[in-house]
């Protein structure tokens, strides 16, 4: 380790607040974590500087902050509660102690607004670009994780918030879904969940295949975000559901819970009914003159 | 994701066996861990091509083994189990297929040697240098764990194995300590630990400071690698204290408990008294003559 590195985590277990599940955090070859009598949840993702975010445009804090909302956004897709941070860092040599400092930061704001405490992590420089991996380990009640496989033919399939053209900032500053999926946790009704990180159209493929169902959408029912690119309509929709890094939640639950679920939702962020889950497999648009035609996984897929 | 990221995961889902404390792995927005009743460890690192292997002269397969390694030896120091591994990867666009499925069948062998489950990850493609960082969750009774911070005055420092010069090889192809951890658990009389990764000189420092106590080394009893670099005895206990990746366990033990750990060691990795612990702070060597003088925390430091 160079000296930057030790003083970075020097500062940073000066920074960290506990929790009670996190006996031990940074300072040991691991750390420890008490869960009893919850079920663990991890979570991984690692963001890279010309992929995830371009630092040239783009502040260190807002970095740092992207790589533990996008965990956020999986254990809350996962209905759980996140409990701690583990951070590995890759430092271009020459950024300096201030922007390690400044990713750190946005990433320990973030972790503060949710109880989470930064509990490990890595920290090394390099001649490559920005290399950020966060784990987050989370803990929900046995047996009551929301799983991408618990999708019921009948189900009516919702989304949370509005998609499209979260490129143009929103991908930086979102806030994870943590309170709504605690809150349709202690509501009790929700089967398939998951978060929309590729896109609309390639994670509900997700929920279809394991949940061994068949999805079909309601095009005029998506919620287009004001910022999904196009000028008509229909280019704003494939926006909304190809863009991918809306991290909003889709989820499925029984037809005869929408009541409830509507009656009772507490937030301002949007909550809309999309379409249902079937008996067969594959997804499906439902057109306005009630013709279907396949949904292709158009998510976003960067080839190489 | 690309199609190489989905094929990627595809097969690994086909190819990770399971244990009953992961009842949900690769394939949801996050895996599930049941560690009843015992105490979750969690430990991460991030390796870099270029500054942890070279894959000029590095087969991919070795990377990833080190990868996993090196987290394993981090479990080892906390005196847990190994259960889970998370991965995350870059690999570099045009590297193709092939290149991810070996670094992760490298990763997978270790792995199923020491009965741990692939349960997530997350992968990417970019233009940088190949990047891997594994997390690893492990298992330790409550209370048990191995803290740098236990060393007490008048306890004795151990060191397994023989250190120096594992940049020619051994960085690539150690054996995690976690028989060797497993069997000091069981045994129970164990103080401080710690893996030595920086060089024994910078880990005892770790040691000593969180330990609140003075550590002194016999330098004449550093038990030096054969590929520790010099030509001198001098040269090669220097290459043998500060090289660093040896990965073998540096501990502390009541004096007392001296016969009892040496009349039941069952392994061949060597077993080395190399001082102990006093009141006091800071880490001194001690030479032949009964001089003492300060010990450099001079491990391996790369600056920037």
């Amino acid at each position: 380790m160079s000296r930057i590195e030790f003083d970075l985590i020097d500062w940073l277990r000066t920074q960290v607040a506990g929790r009670k599940e996190v006996p031990l955090g940074i300072g040991d070859d691991g750390a420890l974590l008490e869960l009893d009598p919850h079920t663990a949840v991890i979570v991984t993702d690692m963001l890279l500087d010309g992929v995830h975010f371009d630092l040239k445009t783009v502040p260190p804090f807002l970095a740092g902050r992207k790589a533990l909302a996008v965990n956020l956004s999986d254990i809350a897709a996962m209905g759980a509660e996140a409990v701690a941070a583990f951070v590995s860092v890759a430092i271009p040599k020459g950024a300096g102690s201030k922007f390690a400092h400044e990713v750190h930061q946005g990433i320990m704001n973030l972790a503060a607004q949710y109880n989470v405490v930064l509990a490990g992590g890595d920290t090394n420089t390099w001649s490559g670009p920005f290399v950020v991996n966060v784990a987050v380990v989370g803990q929900v009640k046995k047996g009551r994780e929301f799983r991408r496989s618990a999708g019921k033919s009948g189900d009516l399939l919702l989304v949370t918030g509005a998609l499209g053209g979260s490129i143009t900032g929103r991908h930086l500053t979102f806030e994870p879904c943590l309170k709504e999926a605690s809150w349709l946790q202690a509501w009790g009704h929700v089967h398939a969940t998951i978060d929309v990180s590729d896109g609309l159209a390639a994670d509900l493929h997700h929920v279809a295949k394991e949940s061994g169902v068949r999805a079909v959408v309601d095009e005029s029912a998506i919620p287009v975000h004001p910022d999904a690119a196009g000028s008509t309509l229909t280019e704003r929709r494939v926006s909304a559901v190809s863009d991918g890094e809306d991290f909003e939640l889709l989820f499925s639950i029984p037809a005869d819970s929408r009541e409830s679920l509507f009656g009772s939702w507490p937030f301002s962020r949007a909550l809309t009914v999309i379409g249902e889950l079937d008996i067969g497999a594959g997804c499906f648009w439902r057109h306005p003159d009630g013709s279907q035609s396949p949904m292709l996984p158009q998510g976003w897929v960067h080839e190489f």
